[in-house]
């Protein structure tokens, strides 16, 4: 029987933190506000947006939402951008991704300032997640990850860890992460031979494959920590990981689950670096 | 016996690949120029400046060395930074670090412009290596790295490689780039327990322990590639790997040479990488 790793512990502590930030940074004069910038009307980022709102309020940060119809110009996309760089007023920025196919990603996401990057897509947040130095901030769903090892004291340092996936967005930065942490870190992708022992080396493991159940029993050994980061809808419309928890959750030591793992502490890290932005402003 | 993976071979093959982009170049009104900017007389650097200066003229690169007082102030070195990003004559700056300790080492390196930076101290040219979109230029030592396994033909798809050190030099860019080259890839550090037993599953071991012959027999298999980025001088005067060469070399299938491996290609990428700058300015 796997200990549980739920989400929501690690929410209302982060939620607990931000609400107290947010309180001192407005008596400092400072209110905390995210722009959510989209484009067009795909249902994911609607739902996001619903999510990440309803969070903000929670803990008192105002929320702009900015929506580009779903034809706009990469031009007028950059300017949008531009002004909310420009306006003091907006602490954090998050930009839905992936942009229509018509425009250049790489050149619009470098447009975001990296102080209010606060989902980590610039280059300058990702160097800064290389080299240690908060030149922006890491990718959220990265650092969720790390702030549920850290919630439930899961000891890295020296341990093995493996991760699966090499994402600009969870992989590559949450293996840096844990080199920061004093892991001893090993990356898999599509092209590792043998997945399964390399993964059952691992004390730690951290699933990013996009692929529904893809980690089962022979992944997995006795006492590992598993951080699911995967999100799968089912044919019968449930959410699963990229672990198979059936199998799972007997032989390991630690799971999160899905729904209520990372991806909502994902929303709570968003906030917090809004707050974190703003913290900055004053600094 | 050990296949010795012999630097001069690799150097031969990039300068003469850099001595035909640079008479191309030349075709084209564009001289290929390094600017070499030292603070003080540290030996070291000397050496390493004089090194490098016969390997720029082999290829035709010319070479602008601009040096500094021991004692001159950050404010002056960002100044003569900035005029030569600035000078389109100079298309590639190397600036020795450490910098003297009363310098912001972090701000004086992103002085340099990316487009320039062909020695990837950058935090752009660091984010580079993590999104794999070339905005500046890799390390050169971690690129040397990667042009001795590919000049040897040495596979690394699928390959289980083993980094030992995590700076950002050599560790954490040659993980990531063995990454991309789709090797699974181990991150090893003074963390790690039971490093040995870690080192011995790699395939490629790339070692960049700063320790002279830390690694011996015990972290060693058959067969294994081993790249020694190491360059210590012992008591007597010699320069020694951070792998004992003696334990190494009856057990491993391949192996560089200290000296003459990896740090003899380091200064032949270093030169292809101005090239390339000065290509770039024409694309």
């Amino acid at each position: 029987m796997a200990t549980l790793l739920k989400g929501a512990a690690v929410v209302e502590a982060l939620n607990q933190e931000s609400a107290e930030m947010v309180k001192h940074l407005e008596q400092l004069g400072v209110s905390p506000t995210l722009a959510i910038v989209r484009v067009g009307e795909r249902e994911d980022d609607i739902a996001y947006e619903r999510g990440a709102t309803k969070r903000c309020e929670k803990v008192g940060v105002a929320v702009k939402q900015v929506t580009l119809s779903g034809d706009c110009s990469e031009a007028e996309l950059i300017e949008t951008l531009e002004g909310l760089n420009a306006d003091d007023q907006v602490h954090g920025i998050l930009l839905f991704r992936p942009l229509p196919k018509y425009m250049d990603e790489d050149r619009v996401r470098n447009i975001v300032a990296p102080n209010k990057d606060i989902d980590g897509i610039t280059d300058l947040s990702l160097a800064g997640v290389f080299t240690g130095v908060e030149t922006g901030f890491a990718p959220c769903t990265a650092q969720a990850c790390m702030e549920i090892l850290d919630f439930y004291g899961i000891e890295t340092k020296g341990k093995r860890a493996v991760v699966i996936g090499r994402s600009l967005v969870v992989g590559k930065p949450a293996a840096l992460m844990l080199i920061s942490k004093n892991a001893t870190v090993t990356v898999c992708h599509t092209r590792t031979i043998d997945m399964p022992a390399v993964c059952r080396q691992g004390e730690i493991v951290i699933v990013s494959a996009g692929r529904p159940g893809i980690v089962d029993a022979s992944y997995l050994s006795e006492g590992q920590v598993v951080i699911d980061v995967g999100i799968n809808v089912t044919e019968d419309g449930n959410l699963v990981g990229d672990v198979d928890f059936e199998a799972a959750e007997p032989l390991v030591g630690a799971i999160t689950p899905v729904p209520g793992g990372v991806g909502t502490v994902t929303t709570s890290v968003l906030v917090k670096h809004v707050v974190q932005a703003a913290q900055r402003t004053l600094e």
